[in-house]
């Protein structure tokens, strides 16, 4: 299964087209519309103002209720755009954003308003994706759920890398809107980012994946096929990821292989792991245990504080004061975000 | 450029496949040799007892010293192989290798001697390939380096996110038997190595690798096209990385947005930012900056110490205490290798 | 660039997403519209009574009148459709048609209406793709042209394969709504065209496609990269194409080296051969002369008259006769198709 | 199943790496080596007289007899080379061969001592890694054979699209050192190669081929799915190939879709067509019938007449008599390469 996103964020409607999604596939829109509302902006108070419907329009791919094997596309329309917003500062490239990068890239022919390709609004049909590949996983056995690990600091409580994780544990957390283990620690995590938002200010965080189910022995050595690249990939290309691990990842840095080695054990006829710190991956291909992923997210560019920039227009230094809607941290609506990518990951090392 | 690396380390050779090689690049038998030389096993008291010469024999591609620009294949022989080592514990699977993985996957018909195709030893011809791109990159003025970050939870010092990382400390770097930016924490770093292995265990670290010189535009957000998606890929395709990042990678979740972007300014023409903790990359798109990346890698999973085990033949538990020789920290060793891995994503994304 | 389809006949709509559109690329509609009109139904009495607007709209990757670089998506709504027509016959398998071999294929799940997916109306979406193409290559002085070659046996005159081919000619092939180069000829055509349709029943043909202005050294002789594979793989996505010659094509069989081969000679600077029977290409490489193609069309398979066939939901025997509106032959409005295909070709050898 | 053909003419070897051979095939040394001789020179007395080897030396990816599934690298050392032969006409292209587009590409870097990577002994490595992909395909049921359909005009006897085709046709055919269905026809064919021959010049010819045994429902109607595209991006890499059809091909162009058309009927719960005019695939995607593809093969360029051609180092015209060893017809021993290229066409749309 492939799939490309396109559209901006002030263009006429943004979308994806999925090719290879199996035939016969049942699209389930309960689940769909439960994985788009997920994302959608609007939902929490931490979140950003800006409300859309963002209900996908599928215009090829499905017939009678399902998927037909041939081309997939759904569309959603952009409806609630405020274009003036942006481009009282278009020529001011934001720090930590792509305008600078983007201008480079296109030529200047990128369109400006509210980011354009390059806004978090494209993850809606990613989403979407996402919750076509839970779809064709969970027909599979393979679950795919995350939570958020950390943010500003503030970490969850919960460890998956020490034995294997349950699927009631991801479905319990998919109907939160604040998806973490512990309450307590989501609530001081909720403060701090209504802390930052009131001083104009953003956080990052990091969120942390598990897919379940997926058989041992997938996946290859070599480049291009190994499931940590396979994930890597789709990963990295959420925005706003800056790093991927898997496991306890950067935690094997200060361990020895005493320590980090996961004892095996004959579990009926089943091969097991006492503790899962490799992550479900060994040599590039899975174990049998949870595939257990983390991505860290940088905190959101777009903040109100003045920041020092440059006129690209002038090619001027200048100062920035980012006006328009923001979410203070994006990790929260990240996480359905950070499924889907994982979803679709899974979907590839399955062969589908 | 496409590269396809074959062999097993016991079987008769191990090579690689480069397609895609400019015409008429001059293939510097120095440089490659010094490249191989940096990777190459029993060049320091920590490393394996395994000397072989490691001679790439190029089979196609190049013509009277310089490429074709048809498909290059360099091959190297096996010589030094003492598999009987290995035979004694064939269906005991050393946890955290791919042992286990590798027979579900290769239905048991891998080749299991040495670790076969999963042996760090396929290492030598991705070196070899990275010297091919490095030369590339060479002739536009892009260069590739490597520092050790951390072993055993010993840092370096430096910090190649604080702003532009010169073309001179790489090219020191690239000197030293132990490529550390501080040679105290390097002595502490080869005594924790020593003294694993003393204790029969391993240990795991860091490599930080930066990429000078390539100009800001390249790349794109899209899946498949973004910077950090293309270097990912090429990273985990390397043995025992577990985690990838750039910039101050996992840095990010602890910090605020006025702590975490890069202020820009103008330096005469050219935009720069003060600090570079987006590791030169934002959007998937370069931004002009050092490419700085991360890696983590494992601990050597083959220690001496016990460990609880499984027989893949009888399907039971089993301890298993392994013998023959490994470094007790691959990392050293790998910083060729990274950088290796680097200067093909580097190629990838110049579009070479 | 890559593109990739979809739409059914009778779904919602049909389009297409255009990766790697040069930013700033002008979208010249009035071109487009030229080029969409070409293909169009209903523009001659020999074609189908199915009538379609057909303009497509852009969803994304343009602004203000140019391409953005990031990924261009075009839809064409589905207006006019019976479906009535075609529920009738839905389980008896058109010969020659892959109603069959969809079925299989998506076991039973593919949208039957119209051919669904396999419907001829998908290539509204390609010319729409080539015309980007075109307006690519126009910039770089590329330019694609196409007449009939062959209808019913009968054949256009002219030979561009005997030397160069002209700008001019195939401008004035664009203008003509049923392209060939000798309009007795093209008349003999449509008359046997308007015969088998008032017998019920189709005819097949041939086209013949010109690329002037590619630079001689694009290409490989290499597996997916060599010119006439690439081509190949376009042309062949072409609803209908059973048969893809280059340069003289079947015309080498019966001939000897010595006839075969193209004298070669300097005009100038530049290497030019007499003739053009390799077509352009030789060791999978352009040559700087004109890369000519031919493609053979099957006789439209829906006809009139009643077929021997197979219910697929009885497993029975049955016979069929063909209601619905169809092209007596595909290949007037397949010469743009064609077209586009080989633009798109020309793209990716240009490394577009 | 990717494979990567490397290797010049005259350089130290030639050879081939197959990725994704399934692991626990057994590489039959017999079959392997009989496919190789079907394509070694000096069989016939028609053919060139260059005599090698050509025993392939496998350096990875099998063990103990059986593959590994990791990447199979299989070289054959060139040894019976007369660069002599070459130099003298270095500078002077040989219409008709890629001495001069090859020129171009590579910037005058290409090794061209017999005509390096554009030489036809590249074609040995093909035979080999189609010979695995048979060896792949004949567990499965899939079998592949082909026959001389015409030589200099004279046309073999059989019809493949008449009907089905039978496995002992192809097993016959293999053990023939002249490939034909009658071998009077045969006969009138090596005598047009050895009048040919005699008078300096080369002939070209057609081979025919078909896959018997792939099940109804492979592949797809979309670019870089369809069973032709797939097809004919094998079959254009082999050089030499200027025209590539199925079935009744360029036939299609001159019949009615009433004779075109293939009968459907019921065989007991099997649909099958009277007729196989469309060569096995409708809509791109296989019908169960036999997919019967046909290729045209240029006469071998270099001939021993006087060419006019240009002298590329001295920008001048100029006069060319090939001298050295070359087959005055191809297609004889192309045979084994064009079935070797339909073999790894057919593992790709099954999926291998």
């Amino acid at each position: 299964m492939r799939h490309v996103i396109f559209g901006e964020s002030h263009g006429p409607a943004i979308g994806v087209v999925l090719e290879g999604v199996p035939a016969g596939l049942e699209l389930d829109w309960d689940f769909i519309s439960r994985e788009m509302a997920r994302r959608a902006p609007g939902k929490d108070p931490t979140a950003t103002a800006r409300r859309e419907a963002d209900v996908p329009r599928v215009l090829s791919g499905v017939f009678e209720g399902r998927a037909t094997g041939t081309p997939l596309c759904a569309v959603i329309e952009n409806t609630d755009t405020r274009s003036g917003d942006y481009a009282r500062t278009k020529d001011l490239a934001r720090p930590g954003h792509a305008d600078y990068t983007g201008h480079v890239r296109y030529g200047g022919f990128n369109d400006y308003r509210g980011g354009g390709h390059f806004s978090g609004r494209l993850t809606a049909p990613l989403v979407f994706a996402g919750a076509v590949a839970k779809l064709i996983l969970r027909r599979q056995g393979v679950l795919v759920g995350a939570h958020i690990k950390e943010i500003a600091g503030i970490r969850d409580a919960g460890d998956w890398t020490a034995g294997p994780v349950e699927g009631e544990t991801l479905a319990a957390l998919a109907d939160k809107p604040f998806p973490v283990l512990d309450d307590g620690a989501g609530e001081a995590m909720r403060q701090a980012i209504l802390t930052a938002r009131s001083e104009k200010d953003s956080v990052g965080g990091k969120i942390e994946c598990a897919v379940l189910g997926l058989p041992a022995g997938l996946g290859a050595p070599d480049y291009g096929y190994n499931v940590e690249g396979v994930f890597a990939r789709q990963l990295f290309a959420v925005p706003g990821v800056k790093s991927v691990s898997f496991g306890i990842g950067e935690g094997f840095a200060a361990l020895r292989g005493s320590q980090a080695n996961d004892p095996m054990y004959m579990d009926g006829d089943t091969v097991r792991t006492r503790t899962n710190h490799t992550g479900g991956v060994n040599g590039g291909i899975t174990s049998g245990m949870p595939v257990v992923c983390s991505v860290t997210m940088r905190p959101t560019p777009s903040i109100g504080l003045p920041q020092e920039t440059v006129d690209m227009a002038a090619g001027a230094d200048a100062t920035l004061v980012v006006q328009g809607r923001h979410d203070p941290c994006i990790v929260p609506r990240a996480v359905p975000v950070i499924e889907a990518a994982a979803a679709l990951a899974a979907c590839q090392i399955l062969g589908i």
